[in-house]
């Protein structure tokens, strides 16, 4: 196995892109991290997408994509893992690299939501969870996370109030993204105020459908300074499943493909949580960000909202998350969520943060969940020293 | 880059399984295989699959298969490349046991299209062409491949006769294939009287929709004879791809991405056409048949059909082809198609085909086709000596 690195990054701004087709978006996202990594040329290409299918009626977007692109006859596939499908294209291109099998590798996520006029969005992600045993008796994504949450605060004896500070963290990181969808930074009033979506979940809970791609470019690391003098090394990589249903969990409340994967990536990177300066977790709904910090080990059972509470997630606290405003400021577009989570990393290490910058930012940590937790990937990175 | 062999094979009926779920089908196949390898765990499992999204509300196939079969936190994630999605599948579990990162990697592939009560499965299916420069003008597939055909009759100064060898000797073959789903011969007189679904493409030029699965299991070749002594070596694998729309192609009568796909996996594998025993091609439609044969180098262009009319694709021909009734009598569940190939590579190249073996087969090709050749996948096998 070869050591890989990223050498180019590219995002297009999340939010309404009406005017832009599923190709467009990926294009723009990949013809901007070609340009960041001065290539012109690829081995192979990696798409990360969940909807495209039932929203655009368009399948097969590796080869859409490559054709767009101008990438003639390259390898091109899909590559699908509900909301973590962009990591998952992520670390197929990873593999590639990794084997020797191909020089340059693309991974490009995208997705378009918003100009659903039905109900294919709700269902689409429905899909996500169980269709045959969940999803029949009627439960929608955000019903199901909403029962994640109620449990939540039963079990640990919290209100609502204590998951403030995830959004109004991710509200003022987005302030600062030229990219996000959402650029208000909001009150910890405005969060208490918000109306309820599916009890006890609220619009500021709640991660945002939305259009958006981003893509990174990998080589082999002893390559990468032919190409950039400011590669980031892929330093851990890892994927992990669990049950689909929530209910077939012994402990609703832990995300065990969380702590699995993460335990693969710790390992291979040859550190621990401790070592993390910063980490780009899945806040589809406030509740996964309290799982997430407590199933990784940044916080103890129990107590993953206490670090929101106590100004310990914000830029230079002692694990700052969602740093360029996450899926609730940035904005979900599902399938290129998990390849936005890599892109911003990469900014990060890269000291191109801007006003988000953490400061001395030398190892990352991004982690993109699909479904409930039934899929979990996650992958740590490290600036190359000059 | 390991050098990867098969040790297990596993499939389903084709059919209309209208009794059993999209994961009990896809686990009875890879039962089967983990049964046939002796094997009760694995690293990593690679699903592929079109359109369980559009038709069971289902995505996240990776979690759900891998939950399902008691595979309990192993990397799984699924890979669609529209019909070739199952060969797409097993690409990537063969690169993650090239690469060293997994040492059992499984493919599955599984698609459920029969108990769609709508027109899901046609609007899904053409979600395999371009959408917004093909579809939109109201073209389905089988209109697509019946333009091509068309122009092959035109060009070629043919009628739909030459096509009739292909259908006969995959029902031929399906007859003895204890899977397949059509098991009665035909006669050159049925053909030419069947009846038309898109001029000129009638109901015995076209592959069947409908519902099974296939698998394979993939590990290090040095390590294979621990687990059986008819292991099948990959010695070729190569993914091409070309313009998504058939209209942007110079020459739409030439399968560009078949050639460069072959070209590769030849290359890799030291052998060309003439080396090949038996040619699992993706006769989707008996167009494909001809253009596979012409652009794989096993046919002068032009020339395809004229390999079915002098028998030349029968079991004891110079290039047999569907050796177990292929797209059009095992059946066509196109996601699963691409490993039904494989699996039934194997069995030629393990003398398990029955009354369809071929003899002395040494060396087999398989050819999985997504879209009406946007995406094909190559790949050559070799029985190991024991």
């Amino acid at each position: 196995m070869r050591d890989v690195s990223i050498i180019g990054i590219g995002q297009t701004p999340v939010g309404e892109h009406w005017e832009k087709s599923l190709r467009q978006l990926a294009y723009e996202a990949l013809a901007g991290a070609m340009r960041d990594a001065n290539l012109e040329r690829a081995d192979a290409l990696y798409v990360g997408n969940m909807l495209s299918g039932e929203i655009s009626g368009q399948a097969h977007l590796g080869a859409l994509v490559a054709d767009f692109a101008g990438l003639h006859g390259i390898e091109a596939v899909k590559v699908e893992a509900a909301c973590a499908s962009a990591a998952a294209a992520f670390r197929q291109a990873y593999i590639g690299v990794a084997s020797g099998l191909q020089d340059i590798g693309i991974a490009v996520g995208v997705e378009k939501m918003t100009d659903d006029v039905g109900s294919k969005v709700t269902t689409g992600l429905a899909g996500a969870a169980d269709a045959d045993y969940e999803v029949i008796h009627g439960i929608s994504f955000v019903a199901l996370n909403a029962l994640l949450m109620q449990r939540y605060m039963y079990e640990y004896k919290l209100d609502r109030e204590a998951f403030a500070g995830f959004a109004v963290n991710a509200h003022a990181n987005g302030a600062g993204n030229p990219n996000a969808m959402f650029r208000r930074p909001i009150s910890h009033e405005t969060f208490m105020r918000a109306g309820v979506v599916a009890d006890p979940i609220t619009l500021l809970d709640a991660s945002p459908m939305a259009d958006g791609a981003a893509a990174v470019i990998l080589c082999p690391t002893e390559q990468a300074r032919e190409f950039t003098d400011n590669a980031v090394r892929v330093k851990g990589s890892a994927v992990a499943t669990d049950t689909l249903s929530v209910h077939d969990r012994r402990d609703p409340l832990w995300l065990q493909a969380a702590e699995d994967s993460s335990r693969r990536a710790y390992r291979q990177a040859g550190v621990g949580p401790a070592d993390i300066d910063f980490f780009e977790l899945h806040d589809a709904f406030t509740i996964m960000s309290a799982l997430s910090l407590e199933s990784n080990g940044f916080a103890e059972r129990g107590k993953g909202t206490w670090l929101a509470r106590d100004g310990e997630i914000g830029l230079d606290g002692k694990i700052p998350v969602t740093t360029r405003g996450g899926l609730k400021a940035r904005g979900h577009p599902v399938g290129a969520t998990g390849l936005y989570q890599i892109v911003e990393a990469v900014q990060q290490l890269r000291t191109e943060a801007g006003e988000n910058q953490v400061k001395n930012a030398r190892l990352g940590m991004t982690q993109n969940i699909g479904g409930s937790g039934a899929t979990i990937i996650t992958h740590i990175f490290e600036r190359l020293e000059q």
